[in-house]
């Protein structure tokens, strides 16, 4: 039958970069609190997974003054796919060119997204190999399971910032074949928070209203997260991170929006950084209606965002990176 | 961009049909203890979601002398791949045509798998319309979580014993468009398990070697799988299950195939019932290669099966149902 | 060597009396969400237990105008113990006099806390006896686990609303040999806070200045805590709260007093209901040393109320029940 | 009324010394796998202790030939108690005499247990003072949480096996003050199983028949416990175990007797370690029965053992330490 079948244009999310202007202090945040393994040092930057991320890397850290995006990594359903949704992306105007790669991954081709948030697509990608000591006899696993801090298991979303939520997510389903699972409308139906798809998951990605969109202010990271799949998990992270100085901003608790578990803390160099504690809920349904929630009164805003646990914090739509 | 994009066959596990000889004890475990609603009685049949289930029913319960699978119902990408994929069937010999469908669902194309369980596939599907007083504020959710037993969130895989592994999970590939996820591989490199699927899942569908497949038996089925997501949820069921009288075959624990957190009970009709405590992981890489591995020997075996948690008991590959 | 030991006046918490004002919904909380079994109705009083509580019942819940605490009663150590303990009451001038029991214990002496809290100390009691059909095999259980709700195991501890901590605390150390295991001290070092036990616990009773001491009120209930042992209940119960609504106050979270994982919710009747999700931590030290934290600025008061999850709210120091 | 208290014999388990024949792989063990923090080395042993363990030490390793039990160390309820239940054990013969203590504890009578396991009773103890960098705004810990293994939060319990059960157990409640809390008796009543406390807790101490009491082997130890609280860290260490090829006996599981949420694995020395996932129940009744399973055949054998989980591994019955 698979002669009748193509692909989306974006398969799933490859890897983030992040900068931090904190590098001793983020990385060990990283490796030492959320358990991701170092696989390469190249410049100003530091590579790392988790022990349950297939690939060369699922994070890269770069030194810079301000925290937030370097760039976000999709990779595409196949070559082919990829070459077509560059030539798209070029004649919509948002391409930005080829690149030869960088470490673990081949030709990337480089835009941004409608609010200047640097992204690239790619094909090519390596596998990260074991050595023969840190090989885990479960084959679904890449690594063993790390004996530091609270280990996430692998790369989950990530959520940006965006001064126009409708016209960046009509650009995420029409030019990387993403789906929209769930929407939040504000006063006068305006889109305020958008979370697409091109799995079963309800995100891979997240476009949130910057509450801070009538500034002169450039794209921004809302946060990027990682998976435990288990709430203890969370909890055991919260205790931590108390224990270790580290701020949590809100959690642990279950958002309405996306039914997730979540645990929201800025890492050290003042990125935000989500831990997912269970898998909210899976969407198989092939015909599937975006779920919409109207916001326009508080108390709607409150019950998607927080369906129990802590109350919702100012800084949860103010704060983005870079901050200043 | 998505002027590229087509479907595989089948899209998702849309719902089961268990025969059982003791349907009163049979409804109050899937009801009082998995915490399910009941939607609909009919004739000798009864029709029952968890409340995370969208659709009219994911599970249809029918007396019958023995236990076993009355039928397992699949729903198709499109309308249109639907047509096609009776086509297919209808041609490879294994289609024994449409029907105007069920409660619940519009016009099925029945057929067997290569080893003669009763299938189908449709495309039109009645969601589930929750009344004012069990409807939830949560909108992803059909319907209030109940007050009832450790209830489920969702119908989650199947499991099919085969007389022939290889030959029946190709079908699934080469017919519906399954892919191979997680390989077992006996003596001989004989194939003696498959988990595939058509998401992100590692599986909606396992296919292992009957144990009994030198013995002029059926089409067994192995087990039916309900989702919980939280392991906690599997030591809550267990405890229940033991001041209940209800067998607990093997767990919990936590398989090295699939990595998923297990609970096998049997409902008193008889049929074996997985509970699942997490997602497992979930496969997002487009090229994903096949896991295989080779359980010629007991230790491979065990380990595949076993990550930790219970010994792997004899009935796990010998029962099935109808076990007569 | 047992020729040398003698009792604590106070051996444990034997059962509470609430007030609601809604017997139809405060029942429903109770037995529907809570999974308590019903074991008597007398008048306007209904009797209760959890599955593991061993005694005839650990809440009496009476039919009243407003809400609030009917009386607590302690168990003593022994016969002797008791009648010794009454004495002492009586001189003190706490003494309200003997009643000849309840349904499920024999002789009680009743008397008052310094606030005025209706209190009694008894020593003949009822076990529960379970007939055939709800027997557990575990013979630590009095009762099969229930399948309604998210069932809690047994009463764990009171929390009081006191005009003076210290005075209170004081007499709960000196006349009923409670041990002061946590202590927070206010402004000008007043206490404010003071968790109390005889047991290994932290606490079986608490005493928390009441926000309202400057008013004409009379003594309130703070909250009455029931144990689950597992912070994935606390989730559970949370979904089950939004779901059927029932007002959560604070939580899950874990506070710093004590270490406990707590879920604040009030039952439909107005009392503060407190889930106990784990045992926050046992003292086994015979020479204990009192914590004191010193709350006299709210960033300290915070980390002592919340070691980490939701925001300390107001109403968590202003409201008791009455509330009027 | 404080006047008519005294105090039983031992109040609490202190410390446990083990011997271990590979002295780098068991420290390995406790310190990164159950993150566990060492306070000092000297001569042939190293002193550890969890974070939550508040005296300067739980755990004594010493090198050795053959793993096992160096002594368990009790603390008395007080220094007159302490001597006086010196003279006592001397009187019954069992007294081996004073020591002047070891590192972070004072002076301790050294004495057999009637099958000969060496033990001491001690008043004087050190509290363990952590330094700026590892001290815990939580009050109640006495170090951070380390960012090591699955870290267990305080030593629970021992269990040693015995060629006379009821011999043993009887000292414990006649010398040392312990309570009969469980009980199993065997074929013809004989009693193959005790858990004994002093404090709420089913049991500081376990006795259980040795499998090869027939045999000319000296006082063996069963397990040590350490305690979680949480049944899902029992997962999170199991999958850890088995990645980093640490022996899991059995587990994770909930056991009859006890209630306790348990999984055994051998420390790479060959004592079989207990992870203790929640704290069972708790005895809070001053006139609690002994609860009494009768495992005279196999059934009962197994459900007092295994309330759900793994089979009953004959080695549990088989295997202690020293087991040459």
């Amino acid at each position: 039958m698979k002669k009748h079948m193509m692909k989306p244009a974006v398969a799933q999310l490859a890897h983030a970069e992040l900068f931090t202007p904190k590098m001793d202090e983020t990385l060990w945040f990283f490796k030492d609190v959320l358990g991701m393994y170092q696989v390469a040092r190249e410049g100003q930057s530091v590579y790392l997974k988790a022990y349950e991320d297939f690939y060369h890397h699922s994070l890269k850290l770069t030194k810079a003054d301000q925290p937030g995006l370097g760039h976000v990594a999709w990779r595409t359903s196949s070559k082919e796919v990829l070459e077509e949704t560059a030539k798209h992306l070029e004649k919509i105007g948002l391409g930005e060119g080829w690149t030869d790669g960088d470490l673990g991954h081949g030709p990337a081709y480089q835009f941004n997204t409608p609010d200047g948030h640097p992204s690239e697509i790619l094909w090519e990608i390596d596998y990260y190999e074991a050595d023969e000591k840190e090989r885990s006899a479960m084959r679904s696993r890449s690594q063993k399971r790390p004996l530091r801090g609270v280990p996430v298991r692998r790369l989950d979303h990530i959520n940006l910032l965006s001064k126009d939520v409708e016209k960046h997510q009509k650009f995420l389903q029409e030019s990387l074949d993403f789906n929209l699972r769930e929407l939040k409308l504000g006063e006068r139906e305006k889109q305020i928070g958008a979370w697409l798809s091109v799995s079963n998951l309800v995100h891979e990605i997240g476009i949130m209203q910057d509450g801070r969109s009538n500034e002169d202010i450039g794209p921004r990271l809302h946060h990027l997260a990682f998976w435990y799949g288990y709430p203890q998990n969370l909890f055991d992270l919260a205790d931590v991170c108390v224990d270790h100085d580290i701020e949590i901003e809100m959690g642990p608790g279950k958002h309405g929006a996306t039914q997730s578990y979540f645990l929201y803390v800025f890492e050290p160099g003042g990125n935000r950084i989500e831990l997912f504690g269970d898998t909210g809920y899976l969407i198989f349904d092939p015909d599937w209606e975006t779920i919409v929630w109207d916001v326009s009164n508080k108390e709607d805003l409150e019950k998607s965002s927080i369906w129990f646990g802590p109350r919702l914090e100012d800084t949860f739509y103010n704060y983005g990176t870079p901050n200043e």
